[in-house]
């Protein structure tokens, strides 16, 4: 299976970069050995590490029109020559997978009928939301659930900024140069500041949700460059935070698909996703609300959809897909007295002098270290509550042992773990 | 391509539903057309509303043995006579669909080495969140990112339990009463509160996840039966709220999957997820962290799930699958001004007597109604910001018409939309 490349500049090297990296994964669940390569790029002479230069070629023909090439990552960019390229490999038979945005919200629809009458595959889940497999789950999870509503946060770098004037307090200004200098925004912001990146990618989304041909012609949009940060202010006095949002509404049958600075009030599950974030929401009369949260931009994250979009390709191509995947048994189960984590404990103590210092120091001889105590007494009994930092489970154990053995500590001590940095699982 | 049903409790009948219900859409997205039973029931005299009674059978072999059904739906949960009912459709190449996590957490493995020796498909989306696409984003969208954490709120009556506890102050026998109450809970809750239900959860999206076995036996679990009150309250004012975590880490290669009730940081993602609602977050090298967020049961929602699981075996069956979705012309563009609204709207305005008065006729005369108004003075100009409940967006038009010419307005009046109850996105 051979996978051509239409431009390789930072998704199309981390492209490669995983395809080579993921290959033994990939053939095993999908029964597929992937080759890469011809790779179209302008300048040959530019450095792409990791990329054998061999694969490099500035003929469009090579990787259009060789029948060995099966799949097409178009990573490109632009509107011309990119489509006519796209429509000769789909010509020919070959499955293409795209992350623009711009072409797409444009032509999608008559690409996919093209892809359809050569019975070839055309995907796009990197043009959306980057790594958030929201048309995926669209396309085929909720095909049948009749989505009545889209609404998403669906550019980070606009997100980025209103977080950054809303807590932090920054002038759009201000805070648009900070999105800059993170990487967040680019020189020229006026696609995403302007909405209309966010209008491609609504316009590809309800598309998808409500089985319909909505083009970034038929979405109105305002961006946040107009905003004045006085209203931020007054939102939030009144609880509301401002976002900019795509709304897409099946309204009596027909499409009405927007995007604009919105007040969302400070319950609502979008209020709560901040910086360079995405999300989006997708309800139906099924499923009721269903959101998906992620980072809707960046080079990985943007190869890893044009990855995923590869595999459901080969998906199609074979029935028995992914079974290994559950049925492989590489993996040994880790003895849960090896696992670190953090930890609130409460214990009744003996109100009396040296307690604290007996109880601390046994914590130390374990190597655990307390973050936090409250101590709040009653009567000649105290209440001890404890954070401690990170640490192994064992030694928790051990702890706990010496804790029971204490004559100042009465009753059974209570032990709940944190999430917390030793888990993995702290929010960026 | 015949679906055949074992079992037609709420979820069954849920699923009859939506294949006879959304039949059309399913045959214009993947070509195939569906008919639907036999159906296996225990009890045929039971009342099934839209279920045809010709359908229904207590014979196992006219679902299990018939050629022509290509598809069995197993949503009569249990392990016997459930486990061997599985092997037999899948021994003569039938592909499966299942809901049955305590079946799944168990002889998954099995089952998926067989599916696969048969050439046959095993999809089970609904044996761990309903509706929520987790296991079909782990198993297609994120099979080649290397998921290093799973991290879930995946049982829905402990996460509606402990929210009434901390939110409401109820005690633990309150909230389960009350859960009850709401159907959120069983009658015999034990399943859910002891923890049994999450492991399996967690047992199946950590094998698939970590491409990996890890049965229920595998994950040791704690439950929320044993938890304290007062222990959420020392958390509260520590900073942290509570939550029964599915924690699943890979640690040097090894799968560590564990259930547990853990103070989760109140600036976490996972803080935020109240009530009946699950929340998977997934994290990877290649993604950071990407959650979903949804209803994790109920009949519909289970069904819903079901039937993506169909459609995805559908797709397998047929490369050119789903693209009639976007490239279907049928909905119109809804005209803009026809779309209802919230809005927020900030004016200067001169500080005289009557000014107001004079600004809400304006919009009693559009039919428009004032929901909050804050005035502000500066000098002899007065700032008002109002919210306005839900109204067209042609009436509002008219209305900042009516302002502009107004005497008492000066400059241009700001407006932004609300998300609101008329814009269908407001949290339940």
């Amino acid at each position: 299976m051979r996978i051509g490349l239409l431009g390789c500049g930072t998704v199309g090297q981390a492209v490669v970069r995983t395809l080579i990296g993921g290959g033994a994964t990939i053939e095993r669940a999908s029964g597929h050995r992937l080759e890469v390569g011809p790779i179209l790029v302008r300048d040959p002479t530019k450095l792409r590490p990791g990329v054998d230069p061999a694969l490099i070629t500035t003929d469009p023909a090579r990787v259009l029109d060789d029948p060995s090439v099966s799949i097409v990552v178009e990573v490109m960019g632009g509107l011309d020559p990119t489509l006519g390229y796209l429509q000769t490999a789909i010509a020919r038979g070959a499955s293409v997978v795209t992350a623009n945005k711009q072409l797409l919200s444009r032509y999608g629809p008559e690409l996919l009928t093209a892809a359809q009458e050569a019975g070839a595959e055309l995907r796009f889940e990197a043009s959306a939301c980057a790594a958030i497999p929201v048309i995926k789950v669209l396309r085929e999870s909720l095909l049948a659930a009749e989505i009545t509503a889209v609404t998403g946060i669906v550019n980070g770098t606009t997100n980025f900024i209103l977080t950054e004037m809303s807590r932090g307090g920054l002038s759009y200004e201000e805070a648009l140069a900070r999105a800059q200098e993170l990487g967040y925004a680019e020189a020229d912001p006026s696609e995403d500041v302007g909405g209309a990146d966010a209008a491609a990618k609504m316009a590809i989304l309800s598309s998808i949700a409500f089985h319909s041909r909505v083009r970034i012609d038929d979405v109105p949009y305002e961006g946040i460059d107009r905003l004045q940060a006085e209203d931020l202010g007054h939102a939030l006095a009144l609880g509301f935070v401002v976002k900019l949002l795509g709304v897409a509404r099946l309204m009596n049958g027909s499409a009405s698909v927007r995007v604009y600075p919105a007040l969302v009030p400070r319950g609502h599950r979008l209020a709560a996703i901040d910086g360079p974030d995405n999300a989006v929401l997708l309800e139906s009369r099924a499923t009721r609300e269903i959101m998906l949260v992620g980072p809707g931009a960046g080079g990985d994250e943007t190869a890893s959809a044009v990855v995923a979009d590869i595999l459901s390709i080969l998906g199609t191509h074979q029935g028995s897909f992914l079974h290994n995947a559950l049925a492989d048994a590489g993996r040994a189960i880790a003895p849960p007295g090896s696992v670190s984590s953090a930890f609130y404990l409460r214990m009744a103590v003996a109100d009396r002098p040296g307690v604290l210092a007996r109880i601390a120091s046994a914590f130390a001889d374990e190597e655990l270290s307390i973050r936090t105590v409250v101590q709040s007494g009653s009567g000649d009994e105290a209440r001890l509550v404890l954070i401690l930092h990170n640490g192994p489970e064992e030694r928790m154990e051990q702890a706990l042992a010496r804790m029971r053995a204490l004559d100042d500590v009465r009753g059974d001590p209570v032990m709940l773990r944190v999430l917390g940095s030793g888990e993995g699982g702290v929010r960026r």
